[in-house]
């Protein structure tokens, strides 16, 4: 084994190999190790001699430590994510892992960036981020409820396109039904609610809704849940989801 | 000419081909007519009995008014943005002219989502996406100031990461500087502020800055600016910029 370890954060888009960048394919044809959430594992096709290690989709941080260990001894290893490594996923944890040991800094890391769920999502259905938009994690595993709440009423003030990741989990059951309810109680009731689910991947479901409706429409892990502005229009069309668009233009509002 | 045209919005990534999703490519190779903005459309390998129609990069409501007359008379067209073209990019122009002239609705529209300039510029230096996040453009061109301003005063108070769009321009001198101002009034001085000029370009330049001294950095219309939340962290290390992350985890705020 070379003793120049290197470490790539790799996203694979949101599931498509259409959307694989060819750069992060290079990265994972590339790699000894691939390291990462089972799932996201699978969808990389076999490769003889390649070592995989998959762990599920909670320790981001043991996951990354393990990883950039597994650099120091000489191997080329991939961190796969889904969709951009940067958003909501393992980019983060590993460069918090490389500021919690000095050791790790020589370690050469690139991130290989992707396309995120939500633009997969918006472009499904129109340009619902036509807009400025924000991202917000409804998972309060790692921030209290009360920080995504007053974030939430900060966008929704700003009038901000809002994207929530991590809509909903079994162990997470309410965070989206309270996340349509504060919104609900700024904007107005025809606002349009995109609910994307495994865009790209197997069961991919699109609805679109008013954000009046919105809270009955069903919603798992796997979905990307977009939360118009005051100006998002939608469009109706005949045996197809509506279009969803946002000018870029926008007036001031009293 | 074939009486079936269509549309499709297509996002070439930030430059560097292999960026380029090969859905992106695919949808470029099939066209007829591609439409866009000059220097993006000199970024597609030219096509033997392809046509090409550049314009500038204002008058996008006319540019997507065009190209969807081409599509009308049987022509496969590729409107050509850069980045992601659901993020301030030719999507929205598009699904605004189609609202507009309802006899345009029954030419078959695609968005080809790509790699925004966020997430590269983001990949460059870390993970400083790694948290709660939004997008604004500054260019007040299609919006009253007192709407950015507004927005931003919104983003610091609810600690997003803030990604800059359109920061600068020969017709717009002054709103990043006004940005970075109203930014530093809310964010302490060591706050990262990441420049990110024509990431994965030539003459790409990636500059890592404290906020208190961010108004002295260059930047054009290239540069993507992105302005640390209160958690987001720097690691120096020897011959490159400084890393950037922000951790996934947070706490409450007082």
């Amino acid at each position: 084994m070379s003793a120049a370890g290197t470490l790539t954060v790799v996203g694979l888009g949101p599931g498509d190999p259409r959307w694989l960048t060819p750069a992060a394919q290079q990265a994972l044809a590339e790699a000894t190790d691939l390291v990462g959430y089972g799932p996201y594992l699978d969808r990389v096709p076999p490769q003889p001699g390649q070592r995989r290690h998959a762990s599920d989709n909670r320790v981001e941080l043991e996951r990354a430590r393990f990883a950039l260990d597994l650099a120091t001894q000489g191997n080329r290893v991939a961190v796969v994510s889904g969709g951009d490594p940067g958003v909501f996923a393992m980019a983060a944890a590993v460069f918090e892992a490389l500021d919690g040991e000095p050791a790790w800094r020589a370690i050469p890391i690139t991130v290989e960036p992707g396309v995120t769920a939500m633009l997969a999502a918006a472009a499904r259905v129109g340009a619902p981020l036509g807009g400025d938009f924000c991202a917000i994690s409804l998972s309060d595993n790692l921030k209290p409820w009360a920080v995504i709440e007053r974030r939430l009423q900060a966008a929704l003030a700003a009038d901000f396109v809002i994207a929530l990741y991590n809509p909903i989990s079994s162990a997470r059951p309410w965070q989206l039904g309270a996340a349509l309810e504060i919104a609900a109680a700024a904007r107005g009731p025809e606002t349009p609610v995109v609910f994307a689910r495994a865009v790209g991947r197997a069961g991919e479901a699109i609805t679109v809704a008013r954000l009046a409706e919105a809270g009955g429409v069903a919603a798992d892990m796997a979905t990307l849940v977009l939360i118009g502005a005051s100006t998002t229009r939608l469009m109706l069309r005949p045996g197809e989801p509506p279009y969803v668009y946002t000018p870029r233009r926008c007036e001031a509002r009293p």
